[in-house]
């Protein structure tokens, strides 16, 4: 039997304890998590099943809920905190990032507008600049240019609103008025994210008008076959209006050349959106600053400190090199919107910067990261994640049953067993369904592609080297 | 001089300790928000300036931080959270929907897809089938249907959704593949919420093809007008594809008559979308169900916890009757992401049911709010909330000063006074720049007009009483 508790409100006394109770979980959870299976082996519907059919009509205690989080989610969770996690991209959080966001759900304001709360949205305008200077960004993303930064939910919305302000750009507003009738074209690598492929659909341009650039052999896109393809789309009579490159593409981190593609975009006057969602955080560190060598050239860029920086999803840092094509793409000023800040257009109004009218107050947690960390502290976990993925990649060279697919300048090794295609499938299942580790999968050249990502939070050498010694016992095995 | 620290990583132990005076810092901010001035009264540019122009080199532990959030931050502070706050529409938070978060962010998952944390997207659907019979909403909305349910960020990103499904179905998924050729037409009331124009801009079909159909003297939708509308649009060519209907407007709450809406989205093949933001959770309550008359004959339907629902933003509850429209025009498969679970058809992926790929584990705190209340203790506070909406509108009603411009059948009261826009006017700025309460405006008929929203967590009856004595006052002294 639980314990029934009336409906009344939380009071701050009961707060106080359930929360203390709610940080022992979490603490005692980052403290476990390391020998938990990484992997969820749940099957389709266990979780599901596993809850009640039917709300409950009266009231519990937290204190009465958290055993059901070690009872019925814990098994259904596959572990993007745990050190052993490698696959896909890292998703981290870390302990001042939590709080962060804590003080945000605690303050629970609204920024749509400035006068909402205007520390919300000056907050976040300070953060972004604070993010220009510590990436080396170009100075005509700062709040005070014509430009400007913003936080976003996610790389896909970001290259969604750089698409409607491109798209506003070229018609001249008349796809945002009269719908979108001309004929469109946007570009990216063959190897770039499928986000742009759902972007073109959502925004009436249709998936038919993406073209898939040819890469070389790193799998960077080739600058000419871009010039090539946009010189025959004119001569069709279509309209190039919009270009996604690419700094760390997610199958293999491949980095496209921005000034050579920067300088074709500019002759034949196409928008340039730069996404560099896992690697733009390299850029803290002035050695791989490299890397981002000609986005001061791009219209728009983007990244995530919700990767790779120790900030919890979601939190997309978006800029505009000029702020007007997006706000027109997407302000409308209803009366009981109006307010006189807004009127006089002294303020920003991050609502006409995203989709979304409502909006959290997610500098926060940036504000703490950054705080908690110093640029130092972040710098020196970025360096160490390149070295032991550079490490880890010396072992897989070292050993003659396997061969590396693509360049690996930062954190993302992509390998596989020369055995081939089936053989590489079997070893990632094997590996994966160990529990000890968890490493996702691509296609290079057509052939299938093991990636090892270093990036959690939590991670040390000693997990890279056991994650090794565990992938050469699976091949032993196989 | 801040305390310095090394870059290193906060360890669980930390994480307890700071965490403390984090859960601290938010109790002490719930007991003393009720004291603050509502509305912030900084100037453009307060905030920014007190943030240093230059990101710190070295760490500082979060005990350094929490005194420049009382400092800097809190000054910028707009309190949706103070039971003071009567306007726009309540965004609330609770103390078991922040703490539900904060495992959300201490499990820090990606619930893109069913295979990346099988708990992440089940007890989501379980939470959004318990929402179906909490609210009395129909079965095929539930997941084990051809619907159902997902959490999105807003209303806003829920009907560009409704769009995109019943564009692709509208035009057999041809503006998916091609683009948007088609000359669609959506329509909504004079009195719907402007999101809606915001997304037909961003779909490409344009903000011009949205028409604003007329409203009774109660301010809800035309059906007669509509099909009229509709009728003229088919004889001019066009293309009628989408329908808006809002229970719950937001210039007024007014409800519009979907029975008889659908009827009309019926017979000329239409997809209906119901927009229920905040007035969604009335029906909670079975004596408020009847303002949800018809909705089992929408396509689409929304409505948002994270606004009455003590449930922290974002979490929009967004239903569709059939999943099918919508995932085609939303899915693309990368082989990065593919899975034997999503290949096999087995399981539910969210990524596929709105805009960005990644998405945070907000079902937990949905799943910590209705088992901490209970549905008996959700109701109870929802009746009290409307209760003291009555009261006040009888309090209104019986100064003649005064006179009230909508009907007011939930939590909102819509007013003025009789002396006219400008003395309405000058008694919103003065009772907002007083900082004991605060309202916001719309316009009536063209009328200036106060709306009064009851909603927040933390109010009271004796802070309606109270607000109700600081308005008198300030007409006394107008």
């Amino acid at each position: 039997m639980e314990e029934e508790k009336s409906g009344f409100h939380m009071q701050p006394a009961e707060f106080r304890d359930a929360g203390r109770e709610v940080l022992d979980w979490i603490a005692s959870y980052h403290e476990r998590v390391e020998g938990l299976p990484v992997l969820s082996s749940v099957a389709p519907g266990d979780t599901y099943r596993a809850l009640p059919d039917h709300p409950p009509i009266t009231g519990v205690p937290i204190s009465s809920v958290l055993p059901d989080l070690d009872r019925v989610v814990l098994p259904g969770i596959t572990h993007w905190q745990s050190p052993n996690f490698y696959a896909y991209f890292p998703s981290n959080n870390s302990g001042p990032s939590i709080l962060g966001d804590l003080v945000s759900s605690g303050l629970g304001v609204q920024g749509m507008l400035w006068a909402t709360s205007p520390a919300c949205t000056e907050v976040e305008m300070k953060m972004l600049d604070w993010l220009v200077e510590m990436l080396g960004l170009p100075d005509h993303f700062r709040s005070e240019s014509v430009g400007g930064g913003v936080i976003q939910d996610s790389a896909s919305s970001a290259s969604l609103c750089a698409i409607l302000a491109a798209r506003e750009q070229i018609t001249g507003g008349a796809s945002n008025e009269e719908g979108c009738r001309m004929p469109l074209v946007a570009y990216t690598s063959n190897q770039a994210h499928s986000h742009l492929e759902k972007d073109l659909k959502v925004a009436g341009i249709g998936r038919k008008n993406l073209r898939l650039v040819e890469v070389d052999r790193e799998f960077a896109m080739r600058p000419e076959s871009l010039e090539q393809m946009i010189a025959d789309d004119k001569a069709a009579g279509m309209l190039p209006f919009f270009v996604c490159a690419t700094i760390g593409t997610t199958s293999s981190l491949a980095l496209d050349p921005i000034p050579a593609i920067a300088e074709v975009c500019r002759k034949h006057g196409v928008w340039l959106h730069v996404d560099a969602a896992m690697a733009g955080t390299a850029a803290l560190c002035p050695e791989f600053r490299w890397t981002h060598k000609g986005v001061d050239l791009a219209d728009s860029y983007a990244f995530n400190p919700h990767k790779w920086m120790f900030t919890n999803f979601d939190c997309t840092a978006f800029y505009v090199k000029d702020r007007r094509a997006l706000i027109n793409s997407l302000s409308v000023v209803p009366e009981y919107l109006r307010n006189q800040a807004s009127d006089a257009g002294a303020v920003i109004d991050y609502r006409d910067w995203h989709v979304p009218l409502g909006r959290r107050f997610r500098a926060l947690k940036l504000w703490f990261v950054i705080r908690y960390y110093g640029v130092q502290g972040l710098q020196s976990h970025i360096r160490q994640h390149v070295e032991w993925a550079q490490e880890f990649a010396s072992w897989v060279n070292a050993d003659n049953r396997f061969e590396i697919l693509a360049p690996h300048p930062l954190n993302l090794v992509c390998f596989r067993l020369k055995a081939g295609d089936e053989a590489s499938e079997r070893l990632l299942k094997k590996v994966n369904a160990s529990g000890k580790l968890f490493i996702s999968h691509t296609k290079l050249d057509g052939k299938y592609t093991l990636r090892f990502c270093v990036g959690q939070t939590r991670t040390e050498l000693r997990h890279v080297q056991a994650a090794w010694e565990t992938i050469q016992g699976a091949v032993d095995s196989l």
